[in-house]
């Protein structure tokens, strides 16, 4: 059962990508291709880019022709369904943070699998969670929102530390990837609820 | 007599990305390196790209000083040149679009030949005939020209779906790369010309 | 001592390029994790492209928690002593131009020991002295500024040209790479110092 919920969320983790690409595209008044090449992006760039960091080529992607089903599915979708989507922004929100959670776990396992040591898997599960976005935002010419306002890899890099702390006080393996997963899903969901920020560095004043 | 056509198309599909590049970085008035650096990665990016995706490293410009020296030469040979070339914007588009034709074809056999599915080869294909211009785009800091107005990725990508179809037909082995290369130089070369658009998705308002 | 002076010279070349993207991040006011990553890659980049073209993965920095760990303080130092450290520009210049003539001999000594020819070495060295800044600018959403105004990527392949030169004339392997990172520093220095420029390529009007 557990296989099967990580699965499915994995699925819903890439779908709600896409679709966050879609938006993102269709702001920018893209042409269907266009929409397509950026959902695309934006749901296999974190992965892509930690694959071809670590050297485990050809990137996963290429290995089935399921993802990028997925992926060319669901973007269709959302621009067939665009006005109803709109009003699900509330539902979209909640598995593109669900996704950020599992993509990031799922980097930390494979960084694990590989033998790489704690701090750096936590880098790899930050960029298999979060670059994705910064690519899509680089190729539509935006600053990557993830370096402005929102607490996102900071959630990535939280849940991450907690991970291997979890692992050290020998926490039911079996468990271990889910609650990091909720535990990275519940600090991104509730600082954009509740707006956090992190503290910022700057008086105010442009005094840098 | 064919390999000599193709290898003739390999190098003028290499000038004319370079050319490109170098005409994309003066329009931005960079100094002479920053446009040497600009026709360089134009040149070379799709192809650099598809193989750090699929693990075909180093990467293929790595291996001869061939490449490297053809753009060399000729990017500076389009500095010097430059009020020249301008009035055959028109030629520098046929091999541009010969080019995106031959870099696709080139980017779905190797993609045979790695053994991956015919949607992975495609992707595989547009990636190398598109993605040169891309990364140019993004070092100018535009958002990229594919996906804004030309049928330019479509092109790789119907060409890639009649390559496969060919190949469950049949089609003469030795003549397909040729075919296909001329049908993407077809799509591409026909749509400017008669100003063909991928069907708009917006209705003329802002209304998404 | 030779050895000590290469290995701190490295670590301040990685400070000084942390540094550097900590500023250019303020300068855009991103938030603390956006200046810490920014940092990360600036000092990274270079490094990370190189290696991931020639396919020698994983990409150095994840092989030990050194240097992410010296990038990690340096951030951080810069962060809280960012009025302090303003006023020592000179000073981070000085580190910065040595710091890319020690990446571009690294750089070079790494394709020499991969078995590429002389040209792509060279490549190879520009690419991990330059492109750190590079895709910090690229993230930042600025034209990179190598492309724009300072003889940058021109000391690299300058250093180059001349590591190869007194190769050829068998001058003392022991002290080449010295020789050729105190080049590439003097060149970088002198050209900022004195506002040495690449020979415009305009005529003045926007004439191309």
């Amino acid at each position: 059962m557990k296989a099967e919920l990580l699965s499915l969320i994995d699925i819903l983790g890439t779908v709600t990508f896409a679709i966050s690409g879609v938006f993102a595209a269709m702001q920018k008044k893209l042409d269907l291709f266009g929409i397509l090449i950026i959902a695309f992006i934006t749901a296999i760039g974190g992965g892509t880019l930690r694959d071809m960091l670590i050297g485990d080529l050809p990137v996963s992607w290429m290995r089935s022709v399921k993802v990028p089903l997925i992926i060319l599915v669901s973007a269709i979708c959302a621009v067939l369904l665009r006005k109803f989507i709109h009003n699900f922004q509330q539902t979209l929100f909640i598995f593109d943070s669900l996704g950020l959670g599992l993509f990031s776990v799922l980097g930390i396992q494979k960084g694990i699998m590989f033998g790489f040591s704690p701090g750096i898997c936590i880098a790899i599960g930050t960029i298999s969670g979060c670059f994705g976005g910064v690519i899509r935002d680089i190729l539509l010419n935006n600053i990557p929102l993830i370096f402005r306002k929102e607490v996102y890899a900071t959630a990535c890099i939280l849940g991450g530390l907690v991970y291997f702390l979890l692992l050290k006080l020998h926490f039911n393996k079996n468990w271990l990837d889910v609650v990091v997963m909720v535990l990275v899903f519940l600090i991104r969901f509730l600082s954009v609820r509740y707006r956090w920020r992190i503290p910022s560095i700057y008086n105010d004043k442009n005094e840098i």
